[in-house]
Order: C-alpha cells, then structure tokens, then sequence
C-alpha cells in the first residue's frame, strides 16, 4: 500500500521536466492521495537528503516553465559518489545510504526521470530492493525503449528557427552558413530540425561525411544560381576518417567541445575547398531552454500522470514510453545500454534524400 | 509511364500545404524527372483551366509559409460546379470536363491535397477514370484513414498560445477566460491545447456539457483560492440538450457561428450562475495561418514525398497516411465519409481528468 | 523622511506592469531601504485593507511574466465605492477609509500605476493629502503627458503576429480579412499594427470612414490583380455618419462591443459592396496578454526605477514620463483627462498613405 | 527634375533592409513616378553594373522578410577595389567607374543603406558629384546622427528571448551561464537585452571590467540564495587591463574572434575563481537573422520613405535619422566617423545598477 512517493530529476536539463512534475504530483495527490517528496539535484539529494515536500501549490504554473524546480545534476551517481576528503574528492559507493534515506523518511517508491545515466543508477538501485518507475529524458531523442522524448520537438524547434534565422543572411551575404546542433552519439535533432529548416546538406554522427561531398553539394548549389547553402552538423558528426573532432588547442577551455568543436573544422574546410565564406553557429544550451512546445507538454503530462498509475498498479521496474500514439511502459532493463540512432537507409533520410539534401556520403 | 502530374490544394486553408507542394514537386523532378502542373483554387482550376507549370524555382522558400501558392477553395465540386445562368448561379456537372482538360494538357495523374470533401470528390473522378493520390488535410485533425494531418500541430501551438496569454488576465483580473478553437465535429484542437495550456475545463463535441457542471468546477476552485478558471471550448460543443449553439439573431451576419457562439453562451451563462466575471475570446482564422511548426513541416514534407514514391510504384487511389510513426498508405475509399472523433473514454481524456480538468460531464 | 511605501496597479491588464513592481520593489528595498507594502486589486486593497509585504523574492522572475501579482480592479473608486448593502449595491465614498489605512499602516507614500481613470483617482486622494507618484498605463497608448505607455508595443506585436497569419489565409482565399484590435478612441494600435504588418486599408477613430472609399480600395487592388486584402481596424472606427457600431441585438450579451463590432459590421458591407468573401477577427483579450516585449520590459523597469527615485527626491504629485528617449515626469494634474489621439495629418497617417495604405477618406 | 533613383545595401546584413527597400520603392513608384534600380551586393553592383529595375510585385511581401534581396558585401570600396591581377587580389580606385555607370543608366540619385562604412563611402562618392541620400543601419545602434537604427531592437529581442531560455538551464544546473552578443565597440545590445532579461551581470566596452568584481557578484548572489547567475556580455568587452581578447591560438580560424572571444576567457576565470560551473553560449549570427520585430518594421518603413522625401525635396547628401520620435534628417557628413557609446554615468546604466546588476567597476 503506498503512501508516500518520491521523485527526483537526474541528467541535463530539458525542456518538459517542470511539466512531468507537475503531472506527478498532481496526479498522485488529487487521483490518489499519495504524498510526494521531492529530492534536490537529482541522486545529490537522494544521498544528502535535500528534500522537500512538493504540493498542488508548488506545481501551479509549471507547465510552460523549462528546466526543473527540484534541480538536477549529472555528477552525483550514489555509487559512486563524491566525497571531500582532506580536500580532494575521493568516490565512495554511498548506495545503502539511499536505502537508508527512504526508509526512515518512509518513502514506498521513486519515480527516477533522467536519460541513460539516471536510469542505469535507478535500475542497479533497484536491483538493491527500491521499488521505482522511470520517466525517460534525453534531449537528443536517442534513449531506446521509448518513439520519442520530450524536449527533442522543442530543441527541433529552436534549431529550426536558428536555420530560418540564418537563411536570410545566407542568402544576403552569399555565404555557406553551419549550424552546430547537440547529438553526440544520434543525429536526430540535425536530421529533424535540417528536414524542417530546408537545409542542403546535414552531417550525423551514424553517417560519416567526405568533406569533398559536401563542398561538392554546395558547388553544385552555386552552379545551379543558388549563390549559399545552410549545412545543420550534429555535434558528434564525424567524417570518413572516424575520427570526432576535438581541436587540441582549446581542450583546457571551461567548454573544451563547443569551442573547437566540428562545425569549426567544417567551415574551414568547405571555405577551402570552394573559396566561399562559411560562418559557423553552436547553437549549444539555446537547445536545452525555454518554454516547451505543445507537443513536449503533452508527452510530458503524459509520462507524468502514467507514471503514477503504474505505481497504483504495483507495475515497477518499468518506464513509460511512447509506442505510435500510445503510451505504455517497457521494463527499465530493456531501455537502457543501447542508443537508439538514426538508421542510415530509415524513412527520414530517403525523404531528405529525395529532396536533394547531401549527407556527404 | 508517367511524365507529367497534376497537384491541386482543396478546402480551407492549412499551415503546410506549400511544404507539401514543395515535396511534390522537388521529388517529382529531381528524382524521377516529372513535369508538375499545379492547378488554381482546388477544383475551380481544373475546371476552368486555370493552371501554372511549377518549376524548382517556384517552391523554393515555400517550406515556411503559411497558406498555398496555388490558391484553394471550398465552393467549386465539379460535379455541382457553379455556373452563372443569365445572371444566377446554376450548378452543373462539369466532371466530364476534368477528364477533357487533363487529357488535353497530357496529365497522367493527380495529386489531390484536401481534407474529406476535396478527397470524396477526388475519389468519384478516379471512378471516371482519372489517376490520383490523395493527401489528407484537416485542421481539426479528424480524417479518418491517418493518425495526424499537418497544419493541426501548428493550430494546437497557436491555441496554446492564446491561453499562455488569457491566463495573466484571468489570474490578475478574477475571471473566467474562455477560449472558442476550431472543432465543429471533432475536439482534438481543444482537447490538446487545453491539455497543452492548462486549461480548467474543456468541452468539446464528443461530450456533452452540463452548465451546471462546468459552473461547480470553476467555483471549487474559487474555494480553493483560484479566484480565476481558464475554459477552452470547441466550437462545435453542444450541451446535454443535444443543440448546437447557433444565436439566431445574428445568423444573417457573414460569420453567423463566430458571432453567437458556443463560447458566448457559456460566458453568459458562467456569468450568470457563479457571478463571476467571464469573458470570450474566439481564435477563429489566427489557427490556419502562419509558418508551420516544425512538426508540421516535417509530416508535410513527409507527405509529398510519399505521394510521388506512390505515383512511381503506380499504386493509385491511395491517400498517404500517418500510422505511428511511420509514412505509409490507405486506400482514399476507406479514409473519408467516416469522422476521426475523441474518444471520450480514450487516454487522452482520461490524462486530463487525472489532472483535475472538468468535461462537464 | 520615507520608510514605507506602497503600490497599487489599477485598471485594465498590461504587459509590463510586474516588470514596473520589480523595479519598483528592487530599488526600494536595494538601494534606498525601503518597504513595500503591495495593495490587492486596485483601489478595492486600499479600501478593504488586503495588502502584502513585497519582498525581493516576490518579484523574482517577474520581468517576463504577463499580468500583475497584485491583481487588478477598474470597478472599485474610492470616491464611489460599490458597498453591499442589504443584498444590492450602493457607491459610497470611502476616501477618508484610504486614509485612515495608509494612517494606521504608517505608509508614507503611494506608487499608482493605472491608466487615466486610476491617475484621475489618484489625483482626488492626493488632494486629500496622500502623497503619491503616478505610473502611466494604457495599452492603448492614449495617455498625455507621456510619449509611451509600457505594454502597447506588446500589443502591436500581438496584433502584428495576427496580420502575418491573416495573411496566408486572405491570399490562399481570394478574401478581404479585417482584424480588429483594441482602440476605443485613439487608434494607435491600429495605427502602427497597420503599418507593421502591411495591412491595405485602417481605420481608426481619428479619420471616419466612407465604406465605399474602403470598397473602393479593395476593387483597385483587385483590378491590379491581388486578389485579397487586409483590413486592420481599431474597435473604435466610426463611419462617416458619426454614430460608433454597438450591434444593439446582442447588447445584452457579456461582452456587447467583441460580438457585433465595428469589424463586423465592416465585413458585412465590404461583402455587399465588392462580392469578395469577407471575415473578420476580433483580437480582444489576447493583445493584453502574455510575455512583455523588450521594449516594453525595458521600459516598465525605466519607469519603476524613477518612480522610486522620485520618492527619493520627495517629487510628489508627478508621474513618470517617457519624453524622445529621455525619463522624466510631469504633474498628474496635466497628464489626466485629456487622450492623446492620432494626428489625421501626422507623419505616421502620411508614412502609411505614402505606401497606398486607405484610412477610408 | 528625377526621374531614375538607384539604391543599394552596404555591410553586414540587418533585419529591416528588405522593409526599407520596400518603402523605397513603394514611395517613388505610387507617390512620385519615379523608376527605381537595384544595384547588387553594394557597391560591388554600382562597379560591376550588375543590377535589377525594382517594380512593385518585387517588394510585395518584403516586409516581415529578413536580409536584403540585393544582396551585400563589406569588401568592395569602390575607392579601394578588388580587382584579380593574374591570379592575385589588387586593390583599384574605381570611383570614377561609378559615376560613368549612373550617367550611362540615367540615374538621377542613390539611396545608400549602410553602416559607418557604407556611408563614408557614400560621402566620398557625393563629392565626386553624385547626389545622394543617406538610410543609417547598424545593428550594434552605434552609428551617431540618429537614436535609433532598425534591426537593433530584433537583434535585442533575439538576445532577450537567448537570456529567457539560458536562465532554466542556469537555475536547475545552478551554472554561471555567459551569454556574449553583438558589440564590436558600442555595448548598446548587451545593456538593454541585460535590462530586458534580467541579467545579472553585464559587460561593455565601454566599462571596463574587474574579473574579480564579477566574481564578487556572482557570490554575493549564491550567499544569498541564489545558486546561479546570468552574465550578458559585449563581443568588445575589454578588462580593466585593456586589451580585447583574441584567442591566438585559433586565430587562423575562418572566424576568430567567435571562437575565443571574450566570453570563454570569462567562463574560464569565473569557474576559476568562484569554483561554480560556467557554460558559454555565443549567439553570433542568431542576432542578423529572422523576421524584423514591429518596431523595426515601423522604423524602416518611415526611414524608406522619408528617404525618397528628401528626394523630391532635393535635399541630397542628408541621411534620414530618428531623434526622439520624429523622422528628420542630418548631414551625412556629421554622421559618419564618430561612435555612439554607451555613456558609463548615462539614465541606462543608472536603471541598471540600481536594480543591482554589476559591470564589473
């Protein structure tokens, strides 16, 4: 019989995790009479016990705010936490500490809303005995398990507009203008937001690029009377070397990626090779902020208020998801370990393909 | 052997029928080498022969703007078209004509872009013999035959908006705010953007509303200190009396439904029995206007694309169809006469009642 | 010596009006020590006695918040104060209560933040006594003795953002689309909308209209072979008889004026006259919404900060002026009581007839 | 007596140009039969005669659309112009070029739109005896003879809406996030999107900073409570040591200053210092971009046709200027050659530090 449930957020912020709380708390106090605690910067407070107790009042309003009002963070796994000793930091396994926490504050279960990260702690935390559901977050869409996350249409979104943006200087100033965009290890916010911006060419990291393809693409534009081109660059995009861009120099920096990062080494190649003035913008943490569309409100409210009913229904263990249209859950094993990428020869591609847009393959 | 499409756009207008026109024709010619004709204002054109080969340089820019380049309207059946008699509009069948002109001009088939009336029509001139490909749209996203059509995300987001914004007047005046969206039949703009915006109460066609009941949620949360409620009603919702709202005194008006509407009966009514102040603002024609979201420029891009991939396989009087997440097809046949509707039991529903939003039911 | 302050905003919603509390709250308290007592809705907090101590962390977050914290009121003058009075309502005048509560509350001086009614208001208890500074608010931008009014350049954007979508529609439609915006009797809304979003013809209060000068505009458009046109016209338009639109069979309704205004009545003679399909949008609430523009945020603070430092200096009896580029204040006496309307033959009305824009004269 | 005007677009792109070419066109052709020619990509067009006759159907629709249809360029002075001698670049005057390609084409005059540059060019071009008006555009707002140039207020709200996103990020990762804008020389944008997003910190050249003072700040606000900070600072922003910051070891990059401008060496001295997370985001040609904000629209459509005003009034070597809220105009010659800087003890920054926002001194 539950009474009291807890909820944290773990991993980088997102747009829609303000809205997943407010539908757990709501739900769980309104549908179901739970109690709910909410813990501070993600595992941090869980181990620390920074809590507090989250009511209807605390939710209000919280559906177009982005970030979270709990906080989170992405250095505090609890088995490997970090502990001042004797001023440098030693990692401790402080795991049975979070155990420990939620019995004596009388905690039944958690619901863990994080990506791959989080829900690899919260799986082995389970395994320890917590009972828990998971709520899945990844602003890049690449979590297994799940169609789609929220955040990613408004991280689309916002790298959409960017590409608008850059259009009309593009154009104006006969430029080759590159958008950086965030995805690592999947293309998805390049491939979605280059087919909705109209871009010309777009570089993920699941289809390596020859530069010479790409200068190639853009000639072929000038050729034809179109005197610029727009190329979207995931992040973790990488050429036929296979090699990801770090540029050495700068790697002390606070920010060592986005500084040298690959949209840079483009754009230096691309006005090489073609003689044309490139521009680079890293659109960065612009991604990760603001008010989430409708969209990643709905998925949000979504996840949030069936989070709570798998927790009526004593399913843990498992994370909502999204299947088509319908949301269901899926055990939290199966969810986490793999990435799910972009497929080279998937529908996506063929219709940007079918467009004329280059992927330097 | 195909070598040259026609595409019209029919009904009322639809952010994302000039992306779909894009798709159409940047995949006919660069792809497969089709010439494209685009045909004016829906099936007024096709009659009337009224029509403009499009080239690469004509959709170039398109994929961003509201509207159709190739104008639309909801007034020209061929089969009952309107012919002026002496002076008098007449209606004559002038279907037979259709299949004069497209065989005159060397079109081998169409693409017909429209929602259930554009397709039913569509779907008797293939019966004469004309080859085709239907592409839904519906801004109420209530076609059969397709998960979601384009243009119904962007009203969704324009819809929340609007609440985003009723809601510092609600909350800093103490009052009811209506909101009156799009839906005559179907309820899924309301029933989305009120989930998206936060709304109170939602009414829409699939329910019928007691007053009375709408009235007791906005004064429950007077009693809990709400002094304001936010109320997004559909403008096809009718009460439990079974009438749709229709005022009469001003029905000789040019916008009789707009005018004494749905949501200023409620407002009235709200008015009357709680004695809050209750104001209406109806959205009307600021839902089919402006740029697409990305979501939509996505499906419709997805859309056109498919419908020439169609049109190569020669698999004719197909409609392309969303199921899940995935582009495929539906024979036109089974896609219209039947109403995509809310399900009042469904998920959807059932989230929003987990929030505490009131149905009047 | 000033120790307490307090602050009330009156009247219709603005964006802007937490940004002028924020700034009013910070400079108090940060830079010269003071408290702020914060008065619920309007005038009806002066004479009930509902305040709240506004501290630094209340007007946290505030810049892009819509609306006002403290609520607002325009039905509720001291001088005629509505008093229920054995179950009806009698108007009383509680002036000598006000003071009696800044008395007892040791409340040094008011900040007023209002349009002409609350400034006149303010006026009358400052020549009771009460020391005072005025804040200009009208979203109509209608005020004298100040060039600007915080919260009307949000509501050109709305109205603005309502053209662009319009648009699509009208072109797709072959339509005259009309929008109404607010403006009762300066037609600067309108004014600088029109011209913004390049609207054909405006009509504002200032110039009465010949309708068959705007049909007229509309047929020579057509006959140059745009098939649509933009009307933008404030709610206050009257024709050249004189008389303004108030639709006398639905003036029973919430909300007369919205149902059968002046843009309906417009639509349904341009209808008439041309034969081109006419509709109309009545912007309404949503242009008092939402997120304040920059310009607007800016300003709100620019007027907060001097108010305070007009406290500071012991300027009683001004109000906070935006003059060229430049804050200053000027007495309330001058500033109420007289509107500032738009020149017929200033440079704005002569920039837009210069583009071919008609004002119906 | 004109009959023939010519216009070109100068330096880096702006939201507004096409709204100013619009305007210019609109008002020569309806309002006084005069023709107008484009010349392209500046003065390059005015060199190379590479030109378009500009007619009404080539302005429709310019309004809202961001850049310029003639395109620019910021390399090619007529007086100092490259010309490729055997394969290498030579720098020419071609100035007298010039005045043969308007007397061969029968241009009376030229509108020149541009910054600093392109209007000393225009200046030097007039004393060759060409006549000419002068249209102010610079989106830093740095150009002295006018208040205000269009594109400025896009490229603030552009900035603002980047701060509005960052601060969710900033509060739930309790970060120092940097956001570095547009500024060369003038901080006008980084004040007035600091003011308008509430930033905590901002940087201008023309206030030197005191990294340690920053740093200060930052504390100040986590002692408090608050465990992030928003810190907007100027590209051109120098410390008090002097020097503006070139990262070397990227400055053979195709853009240096982006990549490690001052923004970075900050984010590396406060986390230094401070020991709290700092993430940089540089917003870069995000600010150009995009769709020109009312008040630019409304601001470049006055400038284009009072241009075409003095015209007529052959009032030849003035540029069209905003002072206040009146369109008038100011010798070219006083307007070019001297910056308008932030003044350090000015109302603006007054506003600011008496809502606490530090600069560093």
């Amino acid at each position: 019989m539950i009474k009291r449930i807890g909820v944290l957020t773990g991993g980088g912020d997102c747009p829609g995790l303000n809205a997943v709380l407010r539908a757990v708390v709501k739900t769980a106090i309104v549908k179901y009479g739970y109690e709910v605690i909410g813990f501070k910067d993600g595992f941090k407070g869980l181990v620390d016990n920074k809590f507090v107790k989250l009511e209807l009042d605390d939710v209000s309003g919280l559906l177009d705010r982005g970030g979270t009002i709990l906080g989170t963070s992405n250095k505090h796994n609890p088995f490997k936490f970090p502990v001042n000793v004797d001023g440098n930091t030693e990692y401790k396994d402080m795991s049975k500490r979070v155990l420990e926490n939620l019995d004596m504050f009388g905690i039944d279960c958690m619901v863990f809303i994080g990506g791959d990260g989080t829900l690899t702690t919260a799986r082995d935390l389970m395994k320890m005995g917590i009972k828990g559901i998971g709520v899945p977050k990844t602003i890049d869409n690449d979590l297994s398990g799940t169609d789609t996350t929220f955040g990613f249409m408004t991280a689309v979104y916002t790298a959409t507009e960017a590409i608008d943006k850059l259009h009309s200087t593009a154009e104006s100033h006969h430029r080759v203008m590159i958008l950086e965009v965030m995805g690592r290890y999947a293309g998805w916010i390049a491939l979605e937001a280059g087919i909705s911006g109209g871009a010309d060419v777009i570089l993920i990291p699941e289809i390596p690029y020859d530069i010479n393809k790409v200068a190639q693409k853009v000639m072929e534009r000038k050729n034809r009377g179109k005197s610029f081109s727009i190329i979207v660059v995931a992040e973790g995009a990488k050429d036929v070397e296979g090699d990801m861009v770090v540029n050495k120099v700068v790697e002390d920096s606070p920010d060592p990626i986005r500084l040298g990062g690959v949209g840079n080494k483009i754009a230096a190649e691309i006005e090489r090779i073609t003689g044309i003035e490139s521009r680079v913008t890293v659109l960065g943490h612009l991604q990760r902020g603001g008010t989430p569309v409708p969209y990643d409100r709905i998925l949000s409210t979504r996840y949030g208020v069936h989070a709570v009913e798998l927790i009526n229904q004593g399913k843990f263990g498992m994370m909502v998801s999204l299947k088509g249209n319908r949301i269901t859950e899926v055990p939290i094993e199966e969810a986490v370990g793999t990435l799910k990428t972009v497929d080279p020869d998937g529908e996506l591609v063929k219709i940007a393909k079918s467009l004329g847009v280059g992927f330097g393959d």
